[in-house]
């Protein structure tokens, strides 16, 4: 390992980037966070609608669902529209099942009755990591949302379980390095995504190697820096929902 | 007619909504302009590409075109993703088909050669009038894509011909009101969209009558009111045009 | 303006051509007509089912409802299926919306009760002002579909509140004129598709620059030929429904 | 067998419907024919392009394919748009293949050159033999399509090898009869679709029984009505091709 | 005709293809046969539901339906996959009508009562007859979901009316020859698919002439030939029910 | 810990299923192996194309691409075909992109030239797990692909750079299993698939809560059962791979 090794952004390889979670960033959504990682911007709306898919109907208990879109011009060259080529790609729906997967960790779905909640992670501009950004901003907009519901006493308990938030961390010429970027992501020989929770538990790790496999140890060293990262996001988000 | 009808947004009926053109407002694009019409929030961004669609092939003209899209909680009630139910509605493609006709009139296609620029204009927030907040802060964000590839020298002349704005305009209790706001919108008799040269001709006229029809006299006090309303919209367009 | 401008057609500048709408062109549909606006042909068939849309129900009230298309080789040169392309084309949709409004304003849908009547508009042959043949045709197979819910006593009321027609102007040349056919359609400099309704107010207007801009005094000598050729279209219409 | 059995359309067990097969009668087309057999009248249409498919290039022959499609309300009850649904039904392709092979035979694809002569069939009033009028009138249209070619110098040799037509036949109470009408086919135990040419050769035969199997015997009655039916069709289409 | 011409299978003119009907292939399924043409394999499972389709509904009866589905590579060279092309093309949705109508003709759905039962039909392995393969095996597999329903109480009564099998037969340099592989397939002159009653009834009879057209006299040496198949297969299919 | 909890299986925590690696299962394609781990059936098979897509033109690279299905009744209750629904749905492309993804880190695609190899997995039947069977048989699939090449001189030089295996592992009552069988996948709180180098390294590692987060030391067992069962599978590819 090379503690010494430049990035591309002049961080240190365990230091990410500026995060900013700004709520109530549009008007008509019962949950609405900007979630900023440097320069990658996610909206992350979550709506409430009472009622539940028919597969789970009956069965007294909610259900939390997440969608993800890309603005065409979020990203260096315009990608063509999901919309008007008539289909979500790969990518897309992979990644809208891992933010459902992870907010549905958050919250106890008896406790939050048949209500849906839909949390849509729509990137604004994209800079790398736009995953960790939704489901970080995204379980913001959904605490949002269920305090909405607590507050219209259509609930009557607090259904979140715990804050769930996260991280990418890679490879970058051989040392581990937090919160990749586009240009470090473009390099890296391994990213790998990490949600936790606010205790510190694994909800989800991906780790892919895109150029060398990576070793146990490189996976360790990995790990602790997903753990430092998640610990820090989770102050982030606790300090957004002390505001009013 | 009785000019002191009260609105629903309390401006006189002459009075447009507050209009933001935000330029610069992502990092990627070669123009992008998030424009404001009260909490209408249209991100209007402007993309080059070399080349143009097979039928303008050898023609030595460029192309414009435009792409429309609303994140499904920018209403008050979500909306599905259209990427997710495969297809763009039959509203998406008569707005995006307006914004491209709209837009192509500002442009002189021969003098911008073998280029396409895209317009996308995605609703961040609605409010009513998102068609007219697209063609108008599209326009802006077209200029600025035009002036790239001038700084580029990848064409050397400018291919602007004249600026374009919209507004749009109603009957709302017996009298012709501008720029209508959403609760204006779903009251009115009738819904007129006008777009306009900065020289003050009709680029586009498109009046709906909801409610009863409208007469001769009703169309001309609307117009009157558009085309006052488009003279302060190219002011606000020259204003963020001279900014750097 | 000059009156003497000679048009493709050789038609005079205010002079439509000559309509025709064969009712009962074909056996199954509640109405049935072919509008030949000139070479134009579009079959309009008015189909009656109980029921309406999901978004209506419980109200009380019916729906108008229409769709458009065009038989491959309808034009010059054959266009695709939208069929065998798997959808509709922006233009399919921007015109079947258009019909469906226009010909609602012919309704008072509380009058017709939980009804639904779909209006199809199918093109045999174009030659330019399809839509407004569709529309003028269409309003006479809704008359016919009207008369045989009250001929089977399935309401007791007619729920006709006025004939709804439509016919297109344009600047030719400088010089406003009525009705355009395909190769007028091709050259001219304005485009405007007119409703209105048989006492002379605005259902829809409709005009598009297409090569320069067009100011006020062409604006308004477009719609009064419109509002003469509507009032010709009315009274054939008048004329088709008197016949048995 | 019992000859005396009484048809819905009254007609005997050997007798056809009234043919008619009008020429011209759209303007566009290179072959355009409405083809009536009784109340069902299909517009078969044929249209020239230079150019093979891509799976044919550079083999120095050419193609002939088919479309088919029904107006919605061609029917005694509306049927949903195939446009609108977003893909073509398996009826409707099934169909659309069995008239481009038929068509297909008629033709030396050699002497055609690299042509694609495209066959659209649409419905424009069903009552039984949809596929069967398609095909007998869809080969009319094919002939004036190969004169245009020849008109116009494109080709020097006729590609036509031989008439083909089409004709369907049924066991009705345990009649063979001959050209089933709707009531008829929608009650009889067999259906058969019989495509022939004009010297008697078989090009397809689909027989399906819907109620009981049927036995050799009655294949063989269904059989020789069908010769004698395609031979009156023939002959139909030859007195058509012999008008200017 | 020439009953010594040699077959690219060293066949006799009247000689099938080894056929092996194995039950139980896989063990989800209420029947799940792999039914073997010579190299043609093709997975045939019947699914039971409790339930019918909409349209049928409250008529106290059941459904039978088909799909069918070849590997990508089942063949020689790989074909698109339909699920990632986004639809069935049309040759697999006329098999699967085929299929479905085939084995409908061997249950009396009255006595099968309010249930569906599918049939899915997947090439593994395709060497010419994947229609007939499946609708030969897709019947023991159907027998075997019937019995299931039986011995689960479910229904009191035997809905089996008869078996039913199909078979290919061709012309093939003028000779009648008897369940052709694909290399026999793509050289001959007509390609006929007879589906038969196990006490020799049709069921539906689909003969197309690929090269010359057919007479009688072959039409009749097909058929004889297909009928002394369908016995042949009766009696395999009988044995394989026979097993435990 | 608890290494005494017993499976459904009645396997020891540390005990794989019995694997099955059986090579040229089908006989058009360049690679066809049958990968069965216990009841669990995947049909995977290697297609070779001359060609690279568009993107990697003239980079002198080739491309590995994977493709994954299931059969409609490999699964205990049938599940709908994709190809009648229209696209493929999130798992299926999150499968099939984690198979390609595997696969391309076993070759030199330099080595290869510019070949595409498309492996397509298809589940004959389900019992947990088939993801993971995919990548293992369709490694020994993707051998024999590229020795053909060889054999065929189409390539001078073996891209193989490493065997990829992959194995799931997953936290069941508290103790670290192997290789997850659909009983106890169903049942278990985390459920982790890695795919591994036949020397060790990690290409992918993707592990979910399903129930409760898992921890560090949680983690850590399971990737040394994975890495186990990962050398276990190299073998059995070995081994299969030196038979003829």
């Amino acid at each position: 390992m090379q503690p010494n090794v430049t990035r591309p952004s002049q961080r240190s390889f365990d230091q990410g980037r500026e995060v900013r979670l700004i709520r109530h960033f549009t008007k008509h959504a019962e949950g609405a966070v900007l979630a900023c990682f440097g320069d990658t911007q996610v909206l992350c709306t979550a709506s409430v609608n009472a009622g539940v898919p028919r597969w789970l109907k009956g069965q007294g208990q909610g259900w939390i669902t997440a969608e993800y879109g890309m603005l065409p011009r979020a990203t260096h060259t315009r990608s063509d529209r999901e919309a008007s080529r008539g289909k979500q790609g790969g990518r897309t729906l992979e990644i809208q099942r891992l933010i459902g997967r992870a907010l549905r960790a958050a919250v106890d779905l008896k406790a939050l009755g048949e209500f849906t909640i839909t949390i849509d992670c729509d990137v604004i501009q994209a800079d790398g990591g736009t995953r960790t950004a939704a489901i970080t901003g995204g379980c913001v907009a959904l605490v949002d949302a269920l305090r909405s519901l607590q507050r219209d006493r259509k609930i009557t308990q607090d259904p979140l379980k715990q804050l769930v938030s996260a991280i990418s961390v890679g490879m970058y010429q051989g040392q581990a390095v937090l919160d990749l970027d586009y240009a470090e992501d473009a390099n890296c020989d391994t990213d790998m995504n990490v949600v936790m929770t606010e205790t510190g538990g694994f909800i989800e790790v991906q780790g892919t190697a895109e150029g060398a496999p990576y070793v146990r140890e490189e996976m360790n060293a990995m790990l602790d820096l997903a753990a430092q990262g998640c610990e820090f996001l989770v102050n982030a988000q606790r300090q957004a929902l002390r505001e009013p």
